[in-house]
């Protein structure tokens, strides 16, 4: 089983800016501990990341034929990008919407999400956890 | 540790109507094998059910002391219950919430959570794989 | 036939104050006249009251394999009970909601109703009269 | 005991369309059953149809002094005319509004109605039954 | 193939006023120009116009049975006319919405059109060019 | 100096109900008084009244090059007739819109008119005396 | 009779500015023309003018006991001065509310009046004639 | 003098949870403040505590004939509980609605009350001391 | 203890107008009542009135370092001054929004206050009772 | 004649998906029958596509002196591109908003077109037809 | 060059309170470094404060005639007062908004400006840094 | 002290189309000026521009550790883009939100701006002054 892994915008920023507060985990860290996890449980991980709303786009479609199912954390594009909403429905996937933090303690506009209606469920709040909990999820 | 399972109104009735659509899982078998899960992972579960708001800001409230953390899905409450919201709050434990299906592909009334914001995180859209992640989520 | 009759919220407070204004009628003495009038139609009516919204759900739960039909005048639950429209839709029976006031003419909050989208009709505003009219919507 | 039974824009268009979906009912037919109906409880029934909310207009002004009561099916009109909430109000009879279909089960901009609040009561959701619960409201 | 060309309210005035500005054009002189273009395309068209809404549900009704198509353009009401939504509906007729003017450069209120959702398509904002663009768009 | 003196829906009901109310006026009498008037300020008036939206519309227009001003009362219309709006802009004349009552004391939905922005003023509340005055609005 | 005539802010600048875009009708031309004009129809104006809402509400005040009726044109603040609304409703005077432009042709914010509901009617739209007409509507 | 003194959901909870910062005082402990305060004043309370929308309103309903004023902290039912405002408005008692906390310095939900409308007045954000000045307002 | 007691605008019109409705209580007569009750409990009372909004300001800027809490009923000002607002949190004393009339009970408009957010709670509904309890709210 | 045809986001994958059910005619094919149509009325089309938000912006500003007009079909960023707009604005060329689908039989939020202000005109819902009519919009 | 610096309500309480947080600037310490840079730029300035809204608009029109630019910090009013919009829009002088905090870090209420709409431009944030940079974009 | 001068969409089209309206500054000959002037002052500027979101991200993260401080100009994605936002609040630098125009004498959806909260302050409407003036306000 192949999963892609797909990172939005300014999560490539992770763990270089004030280590002391966020923790020193950087995406990349983060990713090898999922590769780690991964191996486990017998799935591929692929990991991308793109700042473009449009570079994501191209990335979920690259998933068609190559993926069984699909991990994003859209960033902030998940608050109102149509265009990747429309994306991920394309491809036909199983698909989980994730985010580190928990978005609905944060501002009223990160609480609505365009994605989540064409995802197959959604995982919020526990830190980098989500992205193992969200590979259980499509892989049990 | 030990981790409360409190299903909100008219989970009941999961499993009594339409098996032939809904599939057999009653509210008992799917409790039965979370807590097959958790014998594995060392977690001790205890399942709770109420289809009244004030039941089941008594049994949050009386997590207080007695668990480590809780894994909620209160159903439609879910939309409404400032009350349920204060209660959660009140007792100042990790507290997962976790929805069946994708309440995001539903009425847009089902869209606003009253309780996210209190709560650690969310996982929704899933099925009865929600309650394993959300123990996984607290526990590991 | 067999159809529950259920009121909800305040409303076993009928008749019993200003009685020269709303009339004598209390609920008990509706009820009386209603079971009067199924007698003669060949319906066995069942009657339920509560102040609570998870008992309205569980009386509602109970007409499941136990009732062809139900009436139910919710009361102030009309307004905001996504929990008792949820129960209304899980036991897949034929529901017609009634007010004995005309809500349309009373504050805004009164306008909206969280059940009608998932019962079969609405009857409003003809006072008692309601519920003679929704046995025969649902007998005739 | 005289009614006038005023139906309003495109209801003169059942039954012609689709008779397999629809039912064979025709406006006629029912109107016919309405009028069997009436006999039987001692009601004189009077049918009106237009597709002009000034037509309505005009045949409910006519009801003053003609007419005990108005059973009125506005159609589409129900949503959005205040000229015809207004004759309603002039005319100053006891007034029913029905409608065939449940509005609540469908489009949201169908979910309010300008005339309710100035109609004696709102009977909706049980097909062509409608009309003959709306002529027990009013004669019994 | 046989196609009604609907004109609604104010469209009457064409060309009437300031020729020097809006040009000499008249509704007459462009149903002419359409009679001319559909000849060549073997089009039979049929010409109505109507400033009311119910005489306008009318027209809509005898399409049935008696055209292939319908190009309309309602003017003012398109924007809050149901009743003219539930006629498009009802004949089950492939139907255009048409406007001269580009409605969206216009008023925020004619910015909502309530026929868009039962018509086939839409054009608008190419002068009188809408009407030849909708009889292909019907007719190829 | 020629003005037209338009009143909509059901304003041919003045008069007509509970004149112990409302006054013994009639839009008759009330014509008459304003006719009255004009003869002492060299103004003819000319008198309609329609129920029906594309009526007023048609006379509207029929104003063009046969009147110098309009005084409209369009009652109901006024609050959401895009059409005799646009009608009204149409026709290129000095345009009164009046009201007996003072709309702003009356129900949310009064409180706009679709009116105005195309009209040369507004005079509203003061009974049938808002005709007079519209009358040296444009004649003075 | 008394009658005060309020001017509120801003009107202080009237034909100060651009006289030849505005006219040279200053407050002070505008308010003689008044004068004149009352002499005519045995009013006795007393003219008013203040920037500021508190000394609007002082001027209001003053009215009762020393004047008959009320012409207020209160500018800007016609449109948030809760505070002018309730002076006007406290002294329980005649009062019409009046703009010299037709203030629904202006920006949105200026469409809706928070004194219309406590003054006895409005008229805007006809330049510095509103104030003639305000003082018949009241004097006649 | 009978005062029913009713505290809403979560309100037991008061004292128990972080003493460092909410301060030692429990529901218990202020109830019996209150108790001596009545003393003082020829008052008689009455205490109740539910954490049941349902059983408030069995409380509220008690009151009827067995108490001659309502002192009630709804806690989060405050914000929308029709079915409270409708008991509270059912018994015809005077009724204090409190709130310990300044409810306007928290979160916008819990800025609208159901309950004010139907209450004598209101009295927020004074901390335990808000019991006693509603006992003020109702007896002095 | 000395405390600000501040009236905002038309509170000087206090039993001035209808006596048999609002009783003969004049803003004079009621400060006498609280200067004699602050006596009573140790407190000096400084009374104030003003319709102007910045003289509201002016008021409670003088306040800082004279007074050791304000007791403010401003009126209208209440809804919309966010002026006055931050004039309350500018002087940072101990502050109690009082309203005579239940705020709630009237139009819509009346129950957003601009202050409570930077009072330290809110009293209404008691009539002139409501200064009492505030300078106990203050002063216990 | 030059005519930029500009497709948006995932309009790459049209026909790659469930050929059964969209058909087999995908971006290229289409592309293909346009090229062929515009041989025949004399028009040189150029094909561009980009899932990127600012590569469409890139491409409109190059059609700026290489074009003579523009037919675009933004996909998604219809919805919410104010920088797709403003690009659009300030070529200044006549341009064309399509859509294959009747967007307004979609989701709410595809019934918004930030775009439609700035084209010259808008055509959609009648599939593949909807390029051609565009080019004939444009070339006519 | 003469520039007008206005400043609003509660600027006048600027340092006085808690200079260890808000620093020992007073409004009076801000104006003599303004005077001081304005020499160096060779600019007349003129200072001005008032807590009223009216005072406001009488400096404002005073500047008509008297100054060449305006630079104003309306504090709260910002947020409200369309009066003095229109002051400013009424003296025609070029005006430059500002803030000494950064309004959009603070209250939704503050994000809404009546006034930047009939001003040249808007600097904020940038503590008492404003003011010389305002100056700077008249005079540069 | 090294500052980025970013600019957004749209911005590159400077001067290039219709220099008899909008003058003849190009972005390159703006920058140019801003580097001469930044040379006065001590600042060493580098200039970005880009049409696209993820572009300008890029850009922005590569401003961390490289440049004492950010002016931006982000054009339309001002207005929605919560992606720039999030890329500004990671770097944490202080930041100049910049405007040509003033944004809020355009449409209404210009009005609002997504980034405003996350940078320092906002200078707009003085044309290619703001950038001297953000200059200013970033190195005085």
């Amino acid at each position: 089983m192949k999963i892609f892994i797909i990172n939005g915008p300014n999560l490539d920023m992770l763990g270089l800016r004030e280590p002391e507060i966020y923790g020193a985990d950087t995406m990349e860290s983060i990713n090898r501990e999922i590769a780690e996890y991964c191996k486990g449980v017998g799935v591929e991980p692929e990991f991308y990341q793109s700042n473009s709303e449009g570079g994501l786009i191209d990335i979920i479609h690259s998933a068609r034929g190559n993926a069984d199912g699909i991990v994003i954390n859209a960033g902030a594009y998940t608050h109102y990008s149509i265009a990747i909403r429309d994306a991920i429905a394309a491809v036909e996937l199983p698909c989980v919407e994730v985010h580190l933090s928990n978005v609905h303690k944060r501002e009223e506009f990160r609480h609505k999400s365009m994605l989540s209606a064409v995802c197959t469920g959604v995982i919020c709040g526990f830190g980098k956890k989500v992205y193992r909990l969200a590979i259980d999820a499509l892989s049990l």
